[in-house]
């Protein structure tokens, strides 16, 4: 299988969130749990932008162990320079730099021809390399840029000695087929693409982030840039653990990760809880119902077998167990597990009783619970287990 | 434009979470606002599972004035006859009946043989023909279902009389490329595929569920089955306002629904609000942070020019602006925008000094707020108009 390198962007696009600053006290305990989960780089922040960032870049960088630590820059000597100082105990050091080049980028946020943003990126991807050999560029919103163009630059770069070319769809524009094309453009049109890896780093204004993630590695990409639980900017990031859980299980695809998978739902655990920022509970993966079945149908069929409603099973992903919950809409079949569950082994006809008495619990209750379940069987009074 | 009828499926699919359990009174005000917001099938319930259920579904019919309403059965005929009791107000009924047809389902679940499978499929197209003219077959997990059986299920029922075939990726296993090539085999290879409409179904535990709705849309389908804000059983459906804002945004592809989508919001928060279902803030489109913008680069982006950072416009979906939030990651030009939206135009030399006494604050705060910032003006004695 071949191997996509897990870029986890949890303390840079993740943090910038309203609400999910973080102090480096934090960042350190996440950048811990981050190597433990087996990212294979990490990136600790935007040195320049505050002093708070270089700091947690530079305690980031002592930490860890194995892991690239990588510190973000625009195409300026100077953030350069300052991320450069802040990664200088890093084992494994990257500097990410880059600049915009779609139409609106280049014309009327930078204002400047197209020209000139190739010389600038090439001028930044040499100036980094003065400090460390690991150098990363971004192509701020190649999602909306063309691809000749975008062809361009890539290959100016990565003669001026870039390891890494990330294709950010910055807006969360693409749909898949549009990314996917995008990367394989790139793979057969760029002089000199064998020399460096190709980055995913989608946004998920529309909701295709992780699709777009998958797309861009079938076409040839090989680092994909995500973040915990998909947060960031706007509708955030990439999600790390639905990308890494769609590869594996399309193992057909010939495609892992080092990701550890039974540490994902405590990871998510912990960045949700240190940032503040609540996970939906129809999340995928993590969401506390992501495991929950409900609907009669759904219980009936997943207790005859659980392949019928689960394609992960929990304890892949550190989630303990799945559930069967009793709502309204649940039959006999979810109650009598329930029940055995309990320790009481109903006969038929007494099991026929219960549900009646349990279906005019349901009606007042969103859930019925265990505490529920011993009132109906005290009440028939039958001896409980 | 090719139209793609959007069908809802909130009241069936997504009320059956934990939880998000509604009275009949709740339920008619979320109809009514989907009818506002132009939905062309309401999936109003499932009538057989519960008398709340059955009587959801009559008050919903009589209450419904253009929309098709839809209720669910198993392929069995006591469902089907409660279903056509249920529905007998509505004005545009439709009967909603199918089995599973993966491996797992038609021997684990169902105990049957796929020619058993294909029987009880027609007959349950047949008998429900009986009361609706509109009558729509699903197969359970055809995500997982191979193609060329699915194919003759679908040319079975097609036979028989249905007018919609859905195809539902019920675990939500498929990647888009996987769910779109489906969609394409079974529109050039079942005979009689132009008498009805294909359906796409997709859950969204890898996240897939939007791409993959969009990519069956384009290999041919024609109706797309979800739910406000995403929810339903384990990780959700797909979403409405995902489906319907990329088709919008990608008018290249030549598809539109009939959506108001200036009601996105406001049924999003009814819904969410309703279900006691909490939406996250970095969930697209109706996400609290879906139109935030709060690193220093992108607000710098933004303010020069908005579609440097936004493919959707917050009116759009009728949300009432884009945030520019002040944080520790705030620029010069954020800052700016913020204080002339307070009515102070500061010269460049004090613009600096509030600048400095911002990023003091931004330290300690999470956000900065317009009392923030009000109070950093007053303590440099400015006269704010």
């Amino acid at each position: 299988m071949d191997k996509v390198f897990i870029f986890d962007t949890t303390l840079r696009d993740g943090e910038q969130v309203p609400g999910c600053r973080l102090n480096t006290q934090q960042k350190l305990i996440i950048a811990e749990a981050l190597e433990n989960l087996g990212v294979d780089i990490i990136e600790a922040g935007f040195p320049i932008s505050s002093p708070g960032d270089f700091e947690s870049v530079v305690e980031i960088s002592k930490l860890v162990k194995n892991t690239t630590v990588c510190g973000l820059t625009r195409a300026v000597e100077k953030d350069i320079e300052v991320a450069a100082e802040a990664l200088k105990y890093a084992k494994r050091p990257r500097i990410h730099t880059g600049l915009g080049t779609s139409d609106p980028h280049v014309f009327t946020k930078l204002r400047m021809t197209r020209e000139q943003v190739i010389e600038r990126g090439v001028a930044a991807v040499k100036y980094a390399k003065k400090f460390v050999e690991d150098v990363e560029f971004y192509a701020e919103d190649a999602g909306r840029t063309d691809n000749e163009y975008l062809a361009q630059v890539v290959e100016a770069v990565i003669a001026a000695g870039a390891t890494v070319v990330n294709i950010p769809d910055t807006t969360g524009y693409c749909i898949p087929e549009e990314y996917g094309l995008k990367i394989k453009y790139l793979k057969e049109n760029v002089k000199g693409i064998e020399k460096a890896i190709i980055s995913t780093h989608c946004h998920n204004d529309l909701g295709m982030a992780t699709a777009n993630s998958i797309m861009g590695v079938k076409n040839g990409a090989r680092q994909v840039e995500c973040t915990i639980n998909g947060i960031g900017e706007r509708a955030g990031n990439t999600s790390l653990e639905e990308v890494v859980m769609a590869l594996r299980k399309h193992k057909w695809l010939d495609f892992d990760t080092a990701i550890d998978s039974k540490k994902i739902y405590s990871i998510s655990q912990l960045v949700s809880t240190t940032m503040r920022m609540p996970v939906q509970p129809n999340k995928a993966i993590v969401g506390s119902n992501a495991f929950a079945h409900s609907s009669g149908i759904h219980q009936d069929g997943f207790l005859k077998n659980k392949d019928n409603y689960e394609i992960i099973s929990p304890d892949e992903v550190g989630v303990d167990q799945s559930s069967i919950v009793l709502t309204a809409r649940s039959g006999r079949a979810a109650l009598n597990f329930r029940l055995k569950n309990l320790g009481a082994d109903l006969e038929k006809e007494v099991l026929d009783k219960v549900y009646e008495k349990f279906l005019e619990k349901a009606d007042n209750l969103s859930v019925v619970e265990d505490e529920h379940l011993k009132e109906i069987l005290d009440s028939i009074s039958m001896d409980v287990a």
